[in-house]
């Protein structure tokens, strides 16, 4: 199946924009987590949202779970590892699967994470930001999981199934205090990695006194860089480079919310997700003429 | 006194600009209707504003309501007729009012009517865009009152006060089918305007079949045309033009919601009120330094 649109990240970009496709009755796919955003869900009072003064992130995650609950719009887990303008049409890949949409919506958000020396380098050679997406590819090999979220814990434990040995570098605070839900087999290494290296594929991960031997470094963070994501797409700084209805450079794929630049919050990311989705429709318009 | 932000609008683009320059602690003000906006009121129902799934626009108004309340922000009813950049800061007019700010933030939505042949020209001297500010100085005189929403009718009855001679023409169907609240001395004329003609100063007020003599025109609309609210003000066919930060071409003059153009929704215009006040506080805060 060729969706109409495939829209990626389910923050309040995304989720927006999944809205305004379903009002506009499209075919369309949303990936992200039925959790829906960590920024939503993390929040401890929001002023800026207008209509609802002074709400929890608990309560504004319930309001936005009530409204696409009430339009029946579903939440796809797959992680999107990469997206292939193919001309006609997108390829969007998690891990081994593929799915197709002729307009994609880059909703991902942005993480203030800074990459580590290596990481764009090995990214697809050793690196992955998926457990889920490459974990079959290390059975039986040394794997090290450098975790941004609680989300890191979950594929540390799967990856421990699988792989030979598992490490788990806590890179951030508020990781390491709760490591309880952790598999006790995982070695936790609290200490902070310096460069990934290797020749063709990743063999070692480095830190200031010490060096392991490795065969995979799984990063597992709110979002990647989206140029990792998608080839060819132009930034600017950080940020995907949009004009004012949410293009990018390459025709079909659209972007908003936090991954297209600042200030960064709910209402400006909501309401860019709109634009984004209502630019996608006249697209797809277009092209079918 | 000479405030921080000047906000002209209190659709959502102004109302969402005001809550964020309060949040930031900025002195401001914010030029528009206690009823908000025809814009909200009306709406039957609204889907796509996330968070707040199938509401009326009477409840959207609501929930603004209590929203800009909760933080004490008061709307203040002058119609702004037009904007000065002075150098250092701008002067805002209302009739022979004068307001003064270092940032302007134009939210003020944007009128389908298209302008009548002689509007534009004659504009300062016999038509104008608010009785409430230049009644006065028809004292005696004969006025036309054209109406496009229902604030026409309480102008033209106020109109009607002063000037010796008052006319109205109802614009829109919605208006034409209740006049019941419309002064009785006041003539109603159901036809169509083709043009507004003079020499220094308006003088007739032409009909297909007919001329009026007429030494003012009062045109009452949602809104008026961005370049005559602002001398010198870019425009992008009839929206004006904003980059992602909301600025305009005049420095410290930032533009959001349906004036910078499609799509018009709520949600977009809010978010870009939010983006429009946050850049209005990063160009105070350079300036200060
Ligand atoms: C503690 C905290 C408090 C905050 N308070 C406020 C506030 O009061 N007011 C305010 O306006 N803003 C606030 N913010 C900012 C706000 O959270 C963000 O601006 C907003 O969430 C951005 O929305 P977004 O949709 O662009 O991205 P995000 O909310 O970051 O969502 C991105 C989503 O995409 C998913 N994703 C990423 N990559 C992929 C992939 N490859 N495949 C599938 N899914 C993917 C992520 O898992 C995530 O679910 C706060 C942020 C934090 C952290
Ligand atoms: C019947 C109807 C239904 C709609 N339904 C939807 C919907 O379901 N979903 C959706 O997203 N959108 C909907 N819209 C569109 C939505 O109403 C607009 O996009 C939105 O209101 C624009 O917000 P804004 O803040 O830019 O301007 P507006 O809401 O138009 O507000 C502008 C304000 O500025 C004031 N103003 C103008 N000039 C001056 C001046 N010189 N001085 C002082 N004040 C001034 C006006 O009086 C007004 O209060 C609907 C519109 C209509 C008419």
């Amino acid at each position: 199946m060729r969706y109409d649109i495939a829209i990626i990240g389910s923050g309040p970009a995304g989720l927006s924009a999944a809205v305004n496709a379903k009002i506009r009755n499209k075919s369309f796919i949303i990936f992200g987590n039925k959790t829906l955003s960590n920024k939503i869900e993390k929040a401890p009072s929001i002023d800026n949202y207008l209509g609802l003064y002074n709400i929890s992130g608990g309560e504004l995650k319930e309001r936005f779970e009530n409204h696409i609950n009430a339009m029946d719009i579903e939440i796809d887990e797959h992680k999107i590892t990469n997206v292939y303008a193919m001309g006609d049409y997108f390829a969007l890949t998690s891990g081994s699967e593929m799915f197709e949409a002729t307009t994609v919506i880059i909703a991902i958000g942005t993480d203030s994470a800074k990459s580590i020396e290596g990481e764009d380098t090995f990214l697809g050679r050793g690196v992955s930001y998926c457990a889920t997406c490459d974990a079959p590819l290390y059975k039986g090999k040394n794997v090290c999981v450098l975790g941004y979220n609680e989300e890191a814990i979950h594929e540390a434990n799967f990856l421990n199934e699988i792989a030979s040995k598992t490490y788990f570098v806590p890179m951030r605070n508020t990781i390491k205090k709760d490591l309880s839900s952790i598999d006790e087999k995982i070695e936790i290494l609290e200490k902070k990695p310096t460069s990934i290296e290797g020749e063709m594929l990743v063999n070692k991960l480095n830190f200031q006194d010490e060096s392991l031997d490795i065969d995979g470094v799984f990063i597992i963070k709110d979002s990647m860089s989206p140029k990792n994501l998608v080839p060819g797409l132009e930034l600017d700084g950080q940020h995907i480079k949009v004009d004012a209805n949410m293009k990018t450079n390459i025709a079909g794929l659209f972007a908003c919310g936090d991954c297209v630049g600042r200030p960064y919050s709910y209402l400006k990311s909501a309401g860019q997700g709109l634009t984004a989705a209502l630019n996608a429709v006249d697209y797809l318009a277009k092209k079918d003429r």
